[in-house]
């Protein structure tokens, strides 16, 4: 069987990483989505298993002590991270698995798993960002502000990955984001199972 | 600006790669296939420089001997072969070609122009392929069991090519063909003009 491909889809801050990944998954069942895992209390609703993986603290640092996590960060006295045995599951199975994750932690797994297809989501430019940021109406000017000098920080990491999106159209965005998994599929590297079929067992 | 991306589309005989070309081209004026040289005569209806580029031999060996051909070979007595000129023409002007061409002259431009995409086109199964070649009805039985031979020797070149699509059903092997070469446009070493705008025009 040919193994699954790990895909991780990253960008900055406010790029739109998450609406183009919910466009693209409409429907789709063939890819999986990772779950993270977190020593965070679950909040009302949350599901353990499906939001997060809820761990202790002791859960958490001994999977990291195992080499168990891809990558993992601790904000505001919690942690957060992706757990290695979920993901290669399903790689193993043949499932394609998608990695949602910030830029610091993207660069984790690259470093952990060289073998990791690497997507980074941009804006089509640092304007648009802002008037997407300040159209929100959440936030401040100061904080509009803070979040755009993070972005543009975020965004040097680009050069690091693989493939570059850039989120103009959203529908064009998940469009692209199926080609780029769509071709992983078609890599020579990654036909071996039909090869052999075509080959070996076929005359 | 960004480079065009140079595609070399082959396979077996009988896999299907023109369908499937013509299939993938329909309505789409951003790619340029390639049209290939020859020094036999024009037939009745054929366009100098759109079916052929019709050279005489003494031109074409010029191009032989000044590297101008991405690949040639010679059928008949008569040459074929891919101009370089247009095509990097094409390339530098920021358009993808694609050149659709048999396995000897793929593995020939691959040699030449190690950037090329490599694409592979496949029957879905050594069974499929002699029930589509019987049911043309074009061809006796012996002849049919030759272009098979042959087909089956070609395929041994796929595990030299970067992509593989299986040409089961034509619309989805054009869609393939589609993600592709979308990826490539995808890639961020391909989207250097992008960056440069977003880093240093705009803030």
């Amino acid at each position: 069987m040919n193994r699954g491909v790990l895909v991780v889809l990253s960008g900055p801050s406010g790029c739109g990483k998450d609406t183009i990944l919910h466009h693209y998954l409409e429907g789709r069942e063939e890819v999986f989505l990772s779950v993270s895992a977190t020593t965070r209390s679950p909040r009302p609703g949350e599901i353990d298993g499906v939001s997060y993986f809820f761990l202790t603290e002791e859960q958490f640092r001994e999977k990291i002590d195992h080499d168990g996590m891809l990558e993992y960060a601790c904000y505001c006295g919690n942690y957060y991270g992706t757990p290695r045995d979920t993901v290669y599951e399903k790689l193993n199975a043949g499932i394609d698995v998608i990695l949602e994750i910030e830029v610091q932690g993207a660069l984790q797994v690259k470093k952990r798993c060289p073998e990791a297809v690497m997507i980074f989501v941009m804006p089509p430019s640092i304007k648009e960002l802002r008037s997407r940021l300040v159209g929100r109406g959440t936030e401040d000017m100061e904080t509009v502000e803070k979040r755009l000098l993070k972005a543009q920080e975020e965004m040097k990491a680009a050069s690091q990955y693989d493939y570059i999106i850039v989120n103009d159209l959203v529908e064009q965005a998940a469009a692209d984001l199926h080609a780029v998994l769509r071709s992983q599929r078609l890599k020579t590297e990654n036909q071996k199972e039909f090869l052999n079929e075509v080959f070996h067992y076929d005359a």
